[in-house]
């Protein structure tokens, strides 16, 4: 039997709350190891933008990543977010390291071909490095992903967070039997934004696809559901959509199956 | 007998110019493996700060690391800077992976006391995790050091590239035959700024303390020379002062001695 392996991935609304930041970092000591983190961005890099003058342009509200925005990118999800991140791991005793997807190879991606819209710097993933992944969980350390790739050709690129914690699910679903887990603000999908007390204890695709078409299902939950998705079918043993309280307990958490 | 280790660390206006860093790396490739890069900061963290209105403060020659520079050097040397050395080496074919002194605990520091100078969020080094950085080695990876330690209790702290190469070549003399170098952008000691092709073949202590007596020492060159003698005294091998187009042969490049 395939040994247990946790991936979690912890989205921008709760690294922007230094509050959120730390109960989620206290949670996360609680899950058994072995466990990677992958963090998404947040408001920093917004805000770092706006202050730098780079106007952040969207497409069907999607960013697009010029040169400017990668190396805001850059600073923020693998300098400052990730640092940080990684500091106070370590004062919870969790020998985290923090890679940026250039490190040890581990993501490596492909520039988005131009084809309606140019989305810039953005990469598609091609590979996921899972066997440096697992030297580092066979020594003891916590891998700490951020959004930012590389295309092997010395290029970094903006990645998904959703994507990149899907990603390396199946590429180390192998080796390990992985459990999935996207946090965010709000315990579980929710049938109703009025009503967040109110989760989905589970969600199939078929439901999933129902929801996006009815237009009930909020826009920040689609990558996340769909990446979930596309996990399970890819060999990861199971997927959760939670919250920090419910982190290690999943109740209330909504399960996803295909 | 030990196995060689290089260790060389890059001065920031090398990182500057694009074109000199490209020809940096190039000549990295060609050193030897095991190696570990260390490199400093460079302008880019006084541009960003200059543009985010932060302003800069020194005091006999030394940069105050308050909140908002320690966040800009994070950005920039663990992020920024890091990582585009990171992604340029796999280019290269060199499995790299960046690394702050938080990511697996590598260096650990402690705050600088407060005395007649509150530098701020300075870091003194503490200890350098060996064990981490000889595994990295011995799977062919090539850790790429910047200049942020932190203090095991989540603070991230802004330290010196020069020592930070020193204490990770003391630490790592104990295992290896280390070769330390500082690269930087003239191809070794001058006797004379002015006379830049003249250089010296080798430099004693006591020349160093007459040199900074007399003041003819360049007072960038006095970091590199002091932490290379601290290197010498605590075990590591060989200590060269050099550019980048003598970092494989030595020609013209200043040899330590104590």
């Amino acid at each position: 039997m395939k040994a247990p392996l946790h991936i979690i991935k912890i989205g921008g609304r709760l690294i922007n709350d230094p509050k959120s930041l730390d109960a989620f970092l206290n949670a996360f000591q609680r899950v058994s190891t072995p466990k990677i983190l992958v963090h998404g961005g947040g408001r920093k890099a917004t805000e770092l933008s706006a202050l730098l003058g780079i106007e952040t342009r969207m497409i069907d509200g999607r960013r697009i990543t010029n040169k400017e925005t990668l190396e805001v990118a850059v600073m923020v999800y693998a300098g400052l977010i990730n640092k940080t991140i990684v500091a106070r791991l370590q004062a919870l005793d969790i020998n985290a390291i923090g890679l940026s997807g250039a490190d040890a190879d581990t993501v490596r991606a492909t520039k988005r071909p131009v084809r309606e819209v140019d989305y810039g710097y953005v990469g598609d993933i091609e590979r996921v490095a899972d066997g440096a992944l697992q030297a580092l969980l066979n020594s003891g350390i916590t891998p700490v992903l951020c959004a930012i790739s590389h295309d092997g050709s010395g290029q970094l690129l903006n990645t998904n967070a959703d994507t990149i914690a899907a990603q390396v699910a199946i590429a180390l679903s192998t080796s390990y039997q992985v459990h999935l887990s996207y946090c965010f603000e709000y315990p579980g999908v929710l049938y109703d934004i009025d009503a967040p007390e109110l989760t989905m204890s589970t969600i199939s695709e078929g439901e999933f696809i129902n929801m996006k078409t009815s237009g009930t299902v909020n826009s920040g939950m689609i990558p996340k559901l769909s990446n979930g998705f596309d996990s399970l079918k890819g060999g990861v043993h199971e997927v959760h959509v939670c919250g920090i309280d419910n982190l290690t307990t999943r109740d209330r958490a909504t399960l996803l199956h295909l």
